[in-house]
């Protein structure tokens, strides 16, 4: 294993413990809904966001375990909005990283509880993030709320379900990726750098980095939706074309949309130029996200 | 009108103007959601959770106009509760506050982003809320999490869910109730009280009072349901039978149900004691909220 992998590795585990240790006990009641938030968050994911707060505050000079909290938190967000976007109402998917999603195991209404209820459970775990010179607690917050509210997060999943059907433009692509998938990937490496005490500066180099490395990241998943198989992607492929989505590989085609998906991973690299050596952990982590196999 | 009735009619007026002024504007992108969001919180709600919070300001000897950001955040967050609630998958309800409730209008999809941008909206209002001696946006974030987490508001409503068809015990019922309408009363409250930088002593006190309180408005709404038809409610009457629900007037019957209501809120307007002539609106607003004619 590489040496990254294994670091990755580690860190994923360490984050799997927090994460149970920052949750509510499994079996507090009532039971269901304990069971159901711990049965979306501990489903196998990468954990990308988490390692990307962590990552961001060690590139800024500060301690990392000070990232817990945010990085706990923007996990089980991002857990939050994978059970909501996979109810029959939204995408209606049945698999998730290989396993039925909630709403078949625990049925809708204990799913949408279960997204509500991760949610609100990652406001929860921000408040215990440590605050520094530059940064309160009203500022995580702030921070937080913004990437996942209706203008970002949200309204990436409106404009998602919106379009379905229709044929978009790039620019409306992009808008749509730039909501639903950088804004939280920029937050989660500013909220990292927050925890470091972070200038403003280095916190928009950060938010480049996002952004690039956010829409790099959905440009490869629009490819691979098309290249891969259901058991390489754990999760249904095809999808896209049968329910006639716009992406990148149906709007400019797949060697174009290769070609693409390569400057936006120079560009996201080269926003780490501020940085220097301290950026080597967000540099491999990049090169990680984006070196799949497309 | 009576005095009290008029001051409540202002404070639904000043709460309307500040939630209008504190969403997100209904033109922002995607249209839609913020059309949504904007047409359930502007539903005609009578804002009890907010003007207890402004109150409970007062009563602490505060500037109530200190408390509307929390105001405003308990009732976005209500009204987040109460979309969700209504889905299909829930309780299954097209008619709230004699308008289509939100999945009628906007479908499903749309009906579970409105929820989840309206809760993340609760939380970012809640950061603007001044800090004071004794308590930081940390206490703010940590007090209305909880209330709305899957231990108390969420909870209850799993238990709710759960407990459909099934016959409850009355402690069960009372469970439910303490969670899911006790709670948040009991938040908003106490979260008046801290920007008034009031004592742990008084927020007991009027956590006592929200609890009784909660739980009066519980077994009123519960009689209500059997003694009023669909128009002077503005929601379908009978529902609890048609669904088998367990209510304290099928639990104990109508007129010990009324006995238990007087009982409750005889208990709240003890627990204001501590306040003497300061929780003058305070017990103003129980009397309006518990002597409905039931």
């Amino acid at each position: 294993m590489s040496e990254i992998a294994q670091w990755l590795k580690q860190q994923q585990k360490l984050l799997d413990r927090e994460l149970s240790k920052r949750l509510p006990r499994a079996n507090a009641r009532p039971a269901t809904i304990h069971q159901a938030m711990r049965y979306s968050v501990f489903a196998g994911g990468k954990r990308i966001r988490p390692i990307l707060c962590l990552a961001a505050a060690e590139a800024c000079g500060g301690d990392p375990k000070l990232a817990l909290a945010p990085a706990c938190a923007l996990e089980v967000l991002h857990t939050y909005s994978l059970v909501h976007d996979d109810l029959p109402c939204m995408d209606d998917d049945d698999l998730r990283r290989g396993r039925p999603t909630s709403h078949k195991v625990y049925g809708e209404g204990i799913a949408v509880l279960t997204g509500d209820a991760l949610l609100t459970e990652a406001f929860i775990m921000l408040a215990k993030t440590p605050e520094t010179k530059r940064y309160g607690v009203k500022h995580y917050l702030e921070e937080l709320g913004q990437a996942s509210s209706s203008l970002k997060l949200i309204g990436g999943q409106v404009m998602d379900l919106e379009g379905e059907g229709k044929d978009l433009s790039k620019a409306q692509l992009i808008r749509i990726h730039e909501a639903k998938t950088a804004a939280l990937l920029e937050s989660a490496l500013r909220l990292g750098a927050m925890t470091a005490n972070a200038t403003p500066k280095k916190l928009e180099a950060l938010t480049e980095f996002g952004s690039h490395l956010g829409l790099a990241f959905q440009v490869i998943d629009d490819i691979l939706d098309v290249t891969q198989t259901t058991d390489q992607l754990g999760k249904t492929a095809g999808k896209d074309e049968a329910v006639a989505k716009s992406t990148y590989p149906a709007i400019m085609g797949l060697e174009a949309s290769k070609r693409e998906a390569h400057r936006l991973t120079d560009k996201a690299h080269a926003a780490l130029s501020v940085f220097g050596e301290q950026a080597h952990r967000l540099e491999q982590i990049g090169h990680y996200m984006l070196d799949r196999d497309y």
